[in-house]
């Protein structure tokens, strides 16, 4: 496999160098991100109400860590050194959940729902101007329509009746987002991430970053409305 | 698949339902402690050193849910509730693991180490007269040698020059596996679990539950030399 993928000509720069060092992050902040969800969503699922939910949470959190291992071995075919490419994002990433901390295990399924779909968006959409591989590997990272939906399923069917825990975790959800996107707007600054947005011709439309929160968060509201929650 | 295996000649009585429940028991048994191993050693990979090693604990954790879902669907098919089936083992499982919550994660790696071996060689032991399909599952749901050898290696790495750590982590491989056997045992009783051992003709030697916890600890023994610690 090639060490550097070679600079598609819809990146807005045609420098190997600064391309290669785009993909590393985008693949670094996303292995980090997996890796902690992994460890989060796992040591949640202890909190379950029932046996049964602890296995729905426990599996997903399985899912997460084979993402994890698919990213890191396409880092190593980049010789790039994982934990090295990970570090500068496990701040952002360590300060998002220490401010996301689910008090029971319903934030916690939520917290999976919100942040598995969110994230997904915001990598799809770093990755739209990358070389194939890259997008690959960003499209298999996604969590699969079916393990969605039995989270969403666990959800609804754990909202019917319940006005005050839909009102608890609509609130939530707004947290989530908020942080989310708070954490992704800063982490695209520091490290110049947000640049992939930007179309090859250097005419980026009005402005392809606020137009990417703004699809985030439209994204996000239809979510909470499948739920029957407002987002 | 059939529901009910059939009471192997081996086993000390022929009666299929009383034979069904020691299956069920062991099989019960075996899910729980996989299920929530997996949970605490992920939670505690968060808590390791160094990047890589948070990866080697998180690994090793989604081999214990993949070994949890291997004998869920053997649950099934055998026309077993599976949350029910673990329920009675529950208080036990939990109680060893508040016993010997792991102050580090050396600490944290040591009892993979130690347990995964020590309660193999538990359920073998267990499922020495049981019916091949059995048999197959507490076979597979062994940690792989591979596996055991990556933890070793890290351990004796972390041992190597470092006495201090060399004699707590002894320390604690006492306790985990004086724990281990008490719990072991405790439930063995509630459970008649250790019927199993007694030999079909209804003679079953001196002592068989006394050898076999006289063999776990000498096995016991012998993998704490291999990371040249005293037993």
């Amino acid at each position: 496999m090639q060490s550097t993928p070679s600079v598609p000509d819809e990146f807005p720069t045609s420098d190997p160098s600064s391309y290669r060092s785009f993909v590393l992050d985008l693949l670094g902040i996303m292995a980090y991100g997996e890796l902690s969800a992994f460890e989060r969503l796992s040591s949640d699922a202890r909190f379950s109400p029932a046996l049964a939910d602890r296995v729905i949470l426990g599996g997903r959190a399985v899912a997460e860590f084979s993402h994890y291992e698919l990213i890191a071995a396409q880092l190593e075919s980049m010789e790039a050194n994982v934990a090295e490419t990970m570090r500068p994002f496990m701040a952002a990433v360590d300060a998002f959940h220490d401010r996301t901390r689910p008090a029971d295990w319903y934030e916690s399924i939520m917290k999976a729902y919100v942040l598995d779909a969110i994230s997904g968006d915001f990598y799809r959409a770093l990755a739209r101007h990358l070389d194939p591989q890259t997008q690959r590997i960003v499209a298999e990272v996604q969590v699969s329509e079916d393990q969605s939906t039995v989270l969403m399923n666990r959800l609804k069917e754990a909202l019917m009746d319940n006005p005050r825990l839909a009102s608890r975790l609509a609130l939530w959800g707004r947290r989530l987002v908020g942080e989310a996107l708070t954490q992704a707007q800063r982490v695209g600054i520091e490290r110049s991430f947000l640049a992939g947005l930007i179309s090859p011709s250097g005419t980026p439309g009005p402005d392809p970053v606020g137009k990417l929160f703004a699809d985030l968060t439209r994204e996000h509201s239809r979510r909470m409305n499948l739920l029957g929650l407002t987002a």
